[in-house]
């Protein structure tokens, strides 16, 4: 007989398993009041019935199949994939496994990462990367035929229609097409033709598993510029901002003309389209005090033309769009973190449903939490699967109700550990020795240890600045190491060592701070190293001896904050950085497309900016003088050079001069190219300054939110095991004959007895993510969404309850169907 | 006998006049069910006994001093005038009337002004405006005897031992004997000395009453950075960023130096000075590319160096320093609001003190609402008293309670109008007349008359634009006039004709758009005559055609939007440009000093910027080639040219030109003062982009919590007064033979009669503020607030109560005691 049968396994291909399991929907399974023997247990020890063998067999295949659905579905929820992608029959379950493993995203990485780096050797090609045509072609062949894989295991999984209907994959589909085309067209004609689609490529990279984070944010900031979702409709949107400067911007260039036209020796003004290409540059500030010059010159008053242009456009209206954007942001990332929280929610619920009993329909049991954590997180261990049961567990029920099961995803990520006995790692040690570890235990801790090496580290800073000042231009790289640094370096090597004795290694390394120091001192031994035996390639790491000066960051509680928010913030910063890169990718693709080659020594001299890009090298009386304005080297020549170019330009001061230089070697509508880079990185810029504006003012808001809470330690959660519950998952693992974890769980045991303890504590802890401060700053907001979610559903019940039961319901059913034929 | 007696007045100088208004305790006054004939004119109409005419001419006089009290708190209170400044004796209030007046703000203010004025006159002048030095000496010394006689005045109004205790008014004496030294010297020894205090008269501009928004502004401001109050424990605070920020930049500074000194052709790292001042110029972005191409030149992965400096400090640093203002600015402006919310409050107490009466303590009677109006707002006319009686009086009892009384601030400045039965000014006006203009009316209120004047004002924008764009260089001061221009002109004459017949001029006018278009327009026809009649002097006015461009704005109505807000923030936008004129005066007076006249054409041909500042004239062939840096304009030689200077240094695009050519000329120190100029400015302008964004994210958010609400029309309140009740206080100002209210009042009655009305309806009409907005956003937090406040001070009661009461009800005595001696 089963012991018990899934709720949702209402419908089987024959339709009589429908009765069987409803036969025992009658048999009472209490649950005992002994918090560790579970029912599970029980369940499995009365194995009465013989006959009943394949049935039960039968069922627990049914559960496994719920099992691994429920973890898609959880999967699903964290990556937040939306739910009719998800897979609908065994096969489709096959491909999905298949798609959804860290070596299928390695792939899918590294090929999109190697379409990328192609751009290093084709045609503009970075000198020592050069690879011929028919290489770097058959090269991207290869890869777009991983992709062809890829999209193929896609379309198994979603199934025709739904990657029909799915807009990425088919955005993806055409790229893949033009480039597998063009690509062997290149290898048929054996030479590149003018190839911008190649800028397209990387939206095989923003389509990767690993970059999901660019994805979205890419995907959300689209939708807000072209104002596609009629959201903001509140808001003076920022493409209305952008034409109003544009709209001044053509009203002073008028105006310009009309004022200083007549002035023969000012060059910035003289026909419209300069007057108009100048007040564009000027809004950057980049040819400012130059482009008045001439007119101020000539009458005083004319400044005053410029200073209200700068004032109405550069203070006013820059810093308008800024706060369009700033506020903006702030609404996007509620929205999104909404849309995450219920697609979770959502998410949890179809789980939920999945593993729910028909006997006991208001929880689920360990045994079936622990079947979902076997998926879900194959690596977990057997006492963590136990734990993190336990910290759901709220009721102290043997089941978890959905409100637990609701807080699944915080709770997952906790790393749980047993609470140590043991305060420091030399407490098994000898009475001497222990004493004297005590005692630099002690030393190191102390706050005049620390305040003295804060004095040496603040000597070693003053000392290195005056040596730096003193030396002027001599020969730093002279071969006898000075005295100073051995003096220093024996200090911080002493220090080092005290703190590894005295902490122990493993603590000492457990901070980030403590890290830092190491390898700043590691760095300067080799850096001594490489003095001493004169390793000629390796004085570069002598150059970075002022690093050390770092160390100073220490000194003020308030920097370590700094730092500490800075890293806090870095997968997000760094989400946003490649998203810069990717724009980087597409202009610098297409820039080199036209503008490779066009600059180079002496190329400019009909132009205004011709000073910038001469390379003349005269004789006067004896001496041989270069004058060299080092401009060209702005170039397009390779994808290199071409990001120097683009992070130049994004600086934005004198970038006029890469401009008029290559506008002077091709046409006027090169400066359209210029332009647009302007405006895409302006306003990247600006999202980057909103974010962490975003992220800085949230997190002041939160810390005065909390002013009397305690510090910030990221979230812990402390569960206690008695020795009765760890037998009990032991009895029970033995069971299911599962021969690993009854090890795992029989060594907590061993430890119990050994320190003769009834019970252990454990600690689960993890960092706090930008998602814990959202959900504490929008408390209140959150029940309100849950209520309107849950209303939302409600309403829709009546109407769609026949498609979402087919939705959830059918699945499993059809999953389990095709089991037996394809599994 | 005294029909009431103010509640304060409980001891006299004879101690005997505490008794006699007791004696009237008993005497009840039953409130009149009757809303328009109010106790205070039975009051007055009941002189029952002969004998007490004397006393009661005592008791008027003590409310007329006690009516100018309650006046001046308020005033105080709309200030945010510290009440230990509040005028102690009859002495002091006549010194305080005297210096609180129109004409007094006027003459400081004037005298301030004249003070900074005489810069441009002074040794280093604009050559236009040179004056002798006995002349502008003497005019210096008649400026500050001036102050000098403002300063006694109020001595005499806060008595000596306030004057000493109040900070400001010490520095400004201080400054003034020192000014006045000066001057003396100057004009004993006819030659100007380094005057670089004079940098410090801007002091006397602050220190005007017209300026107190700015000086509020600035001591703020001055207190954040200085961290003069710990208040900011919980954020990092603006000097430590900045601190972080300069480390950052010494390490890289050696780093740099290090790297890159061996190269011989890098003059930007070749000494650790050069080394540091360079990136300091790079955090700028002002040198960007050119510092790094010699190394870039050498080595291409030399441009990681500065990739990362920038990423750190511009991107990383520097907005991490804008968030901490942004934030800090958010809670300034709310403790500011708070404060003077809570002043504002203080002050009404204090007020609503001074009005009650002995008999009546629940509330202020309308003869002492109006008596107290009288001082307060002398240009009020009776109807518009009544009319804010009538609108604080919420309980509709006879008497205004303190808790009514707490709108003063909010209801005294509604400007009331009556609500016109007429529609258009045409009504009276015969019937065909009346009909063409309701036509008239009809077709310019109409959709299809907008949307072409649309289209016109977009034609003629096209037609500027092509227009300009076929003149290419052209005499455009030609003397015919282009017929397109004539067309035009007429089509909005007939526009402005049109509109202003069909509204009325009243209407027509009253809006800004209109009144802008009007002014267009004129200003188009003034061109015209100019062009037509040939006068030259006027040409400038046909320049200003594109401006005409300007219509197109009305376009779109978020452009209207952006555009009221920014008129809106005009005000605050003005204390901010003006706090930022102060900092440059005070700059200008100091570069003046230092670099008059070291900057000159050619001046710098040893320095690394001389081609800037180059002026050579050389012949090419035939013709003249004139080679002009344009730099050695950018100089301090007088006040005008100093300005535009540090607006350039502003602007901080090629500020290094201007620092190294004077630098150049003068010490290696000189560079200080352009490197803190630069980071003043620099927080300026990150407190101006803070206030830009405050306000926008301020006002999205307000418009976002109120969007189901009405259009954003001003305060209105709506209220409605019967035939009765004016008659009734027409009755009561006849008593008190006030003839000019009283004819207003009949005026009114007149009126009603006309229309055979019973009752007339007033709008009372004020723009909203940033205080409205605020009030709105913390309205939970006021409550609590309040609560705090009167908490606080019920706690403070038991023990300062003797205090507090010395300070509110021995004043008003001291007043009338002496009054009788004085006034």
């Amino acid at each position: 007989m089963d012991d018990d049968v899934p709720l949702i396994l209402t419908l089987d291909d024959s339709g009589s398993s429908t009765s069987a399991p409803l036969d025992d929907l009658d048999r009472e399974e209490l649950p005992n009041e002994n918090g560790g023997s579970y029912d599970v247990i029980n369940d499995a020890s009365s194995p009465a019935a013989g006959d009943c063998c394949a049935q039960q067999s039968s069922a627990r295949h049914n559960w496994e199949m719920n099992y691994q659905e429920a973890a898609i579905y959880l999967q699903e929820g964290e990556n937040n994939d939306k739910f009719f992608t998800h897979p609908k029959n065994a096969k489709a379950l096959a491909a999905y496994l298949f798609a959804h493993n860290h070596l299928f995203y390695l792939m899918e990485l590294s090929t999109a990462l190697l379409l990328l780096l192609l751009s290093l050797c084709e045609a503009p090609a970075v000198p020592m990367l050069r690879l011929g045509i028919f290489v770097h072609a058959t090269l991207e062949l290869f890869a777009l035929i991983v992709v062809v894989f890829e999209l193929s295991m896609k379309m198994r999984w979603l199934g025709f229609q739904t990657f029909i209907r799915h807009k990425r994959t088919m955005v993806k589909t055409c790229v893949l097409v033009v480039q597998f085309i063009e690509a062997i067209v290149v290898l048929v004609r054996q030479t590149s033709h003018v190839r911008i689609t190649r800028a397209l490529r990387c939206i095989f990279l923003v389509d990767c598993r690993y970059c999901g984070a660019v994805r979205r944010r890419v995907l959300s900031w689209l939708g807000f510029l072209l104002n596609l979702r009629q959201i903001f409709q509140s808001l003076p949107p920022f493409i209305d901002i952008l034409l109003l400067l544009l709209f001044f911007m053509v009203i002073f260039a008028i105006l310009g003309f009309y004022l200083f036209s007549p002035n023969h020796s000012d060059p910035y003004f003289n026909t419209l389209e300069n007057s108009l290409v100048n007040l564009f540059v000027l809004l950057t500030t980049s040819n400012f005090p130059d482009v008045m010059m001439p007119s101020y010159a000539r009458n005083p008053w004319s400044c005053v033309f410029f200073i209200v242009y700068l004032s109405i456009e550069l203070y006013f209206i820059m810093n308008l769009l800024l706060a369009v954007v700033f506020d903006t942001f702030n609404d996007i990332e509620k929205r999104k973190f909404k849309s995450l929280l219920l697609h979770k929610r959502t998410a949890i619920q179809h789980a939920y449903r999945l593993l729910i009993t028909k006997q006991r329909p208001s929880g689920i049991s360990f045994k079936h939490f622990e079947g979902l954590l076997r998926f879900y997180k194959p690596r977990m261990c057997a006492r963590e699967r136990y734990l993190t049961f336990k910290a759901l567990n709220q009721s102290h029920t043997p089941l978890i109700s959905l409100k637990d099961f609701y807080n699944f995803y915080e709770v997952v990520g906790l790393k749980w550990k047993a609470k140590r006995n043991r305060e420091h790692w030399f407490d098994d040690l000898p009475r001497t020795a222990f004493l004297i570890f005590k005692g630099i235990n002690i030393l190191v801790k102390s706050r005049v240890f620390q305040y003295t090496m804060y004095t040496v580290v603040a000597v070693n800073g003053i000392w290195i600045l005056v040596e730096t000042f003193m030396l002027q231009g001599g020969n730093f790289f002279s071969r006898n190491v000075p005295w100073s640094y051995i003096v220093f370096l024996t200090i911080y090597g002493v220090e080092l060592l005290l703190k590894t004795t005295g902490l122990g290694p493993v603590e000492y390394l457990s901070s980030g701070w403590n890290l830092f120091d190491f390898s700043v001192t590691l760095f300067a031994f080799l850096g001594l190293m490489a003095l001493a035996f004169n390793m000629e390639p390796f004085y570069f790491i002598v150059v970075l001896r002022p690093l050390q000066l770092l160390r100073l960051f220490k000194l003020k509680k308030r920097y370590r904050n700094v730092l500490d928010t800075m890293f806090e913030l870095f997968p997000r910063m760094a989400s946003l950085g490649l998203t810069l890169l990717i724009f980087y990718y597409c202009f610098a693709i297409v820039g080199m497309e036209f503008f490779a080659g066009v600059v180079y020594p002496n190329c400019c001299n009909t132009s205004t900016v011709a000073d910038s890009y001469r390379w003349v090298n005269h004789t006067v009386g004896n001496k041989t003088v270069v004058e060299e304005g080092y401009y060209y080297l702005n170039n397009f020549d390779n994808i290199l050079n071409s990001f120097v170019t683009l992070f130049e330009l994004t600086v934005v001061n004198d970038w006029y001069i890469i401009m008029e230089g290559v506008t002077s070697q091709t046409t006027h509508w090169s400066r359209l190219y210029f332009m647009i880079f302007y405006i895409v990185t302006m306003v990247v810029m600006t999202i980057i300054v909103a974010f962490i504006l975003d992220a800085f003012v949230f997190r002041m808001n939160y810390t005065r939110k909390n002013q009397d809470s305690e510090e910030d330690n990221g979230i812990v959660l402390e569960k206690e095991i008695s020795k009765e519950e760890v037998v009990g998952i032991i009895e029970l693992y033995k069971r299911s004959s599962a021969a690993t974890e009854t090890a795992q769980l029989q060594k907590i045991v061993l430890q119990m007895d050994k320190y003769g303890q009834m019970s252990t504590l454990f600690l689960g802890r993890r960092s706090r993510t930008k998602s814990d401060l959202s959900m504490k700053m929008y408390e209140e907001e959150i029940q309100e969404w849950y209520e309107e979610h849950s209303r939302k559903e409600e309403s829709q019940t009546p109407l769609q309850e026949p498609a979402s039961a087919s939705n959830s319901s059918l699945k499993p059913l059809s999953l389990r169907q095709r089991s037996q034929t394809v599994i």
